[in-house]
């Protein structure tokens, strides 16, 4: 099983062992995931890129960024899943369109 | 290579060759990635959860979703490249610890 | 008539002459809500603090602006509408709160 | 002065006193502006419709929703403080717009 494959298994299996399904509609997981997004720029709003360098550096805003960051991706693999979109296979048609889009 | 790490490389060779690194700082890949967050809510937020269901099955509304959620993926992937993250291993890492937080 | 009052009596006549009030639920006004903040960073976000000062100065940038703050504003008062929320005076209970927990 | 004027005066004298204004870029306020809206949409984010009419009856819920929507709107008054924007005008003109494109 491939590793977006075992995530979604293992999101799939959280959820329904809390019975947390009915709750996860497209539209409350996309709320999920912006309201995460949110909390990511939370992280950086009010640091200059030299400051975020070195508190990536040290290894703290590291781990808070790295938590806010799996936070975004679980909401959007379940989004994913509960939708019925293969997020790979939609990213790599981005980037087909981007790269003729926006050539070298 | 796994498929997230092949995913990485290709946006790392995108943005290379369009000469976009120095853009492509963490404080603006955030925001680019809550930017695509609000787009994803722009898709669904009139829409009621039948309708939802509704336009997934006829395919329109899911094209456009899986669009708006690739471009979430493609930020929140180059974010983590920007900051050193190992987004899967985050997100296994977040689940160890919502599984002890959120007992069945 | 405050002028927040008279803003807010003008977006409620808006709505109900286009019989769009069964959409402005809490929950869909504060989706639009956070779509519309995504745009205001979709217009800073690749833009130097130094960029953005000279894109204000110009015009441009400002009037690009001022529409995505307008939009925030906008939905930001028919989510308060709809909640029964009066925004100003939360706005200066918020500031009240934060006086006493950010001393000078 | 207007109610608006007087709000934005609080603000800029609330961070003047703190000599936070290095810190109030337009980038970083739209930043905290949408960090912000995340969190309204997280107070909403599981709730159905008729749960969020009931909690917003009950009062608590419309506590936690009116503190999260003054943030949004100290804010996006800061944002446009910084950035020269009259937002009142701007969400007058912007209605003018909607008018002429969306007809009765």
């Amino acid at each position: 099983m491939s590793e977006l494959a075992a995530l979604s298994a293992r999101l799939r299996a959280f959820a329904a062992a809390r019975k947390w399904e009915p709750f996860h509609t497209p539209k409350n997981l996309a709320m999920a995931l912006a309201g995460e997004a949110g909390e990511v720029l939370a992280e950086l709003q009010w640091l200059s890129d030299a400051e975020i360098a070195e508190g990536l550096a040290d290894g703290e805003l590291k781990q808070r960024l790295a938590d806010e960051a799996a936070d975004v991706f679980l909401y959007l693999m379940q989004l994913a899943d509960a939708s019925g979109i293969d997020l790979l296979a939609a990213a790599h048609a981005k980037m087909d369109r981007n790269e003729v889009r926006f050539p070298v």
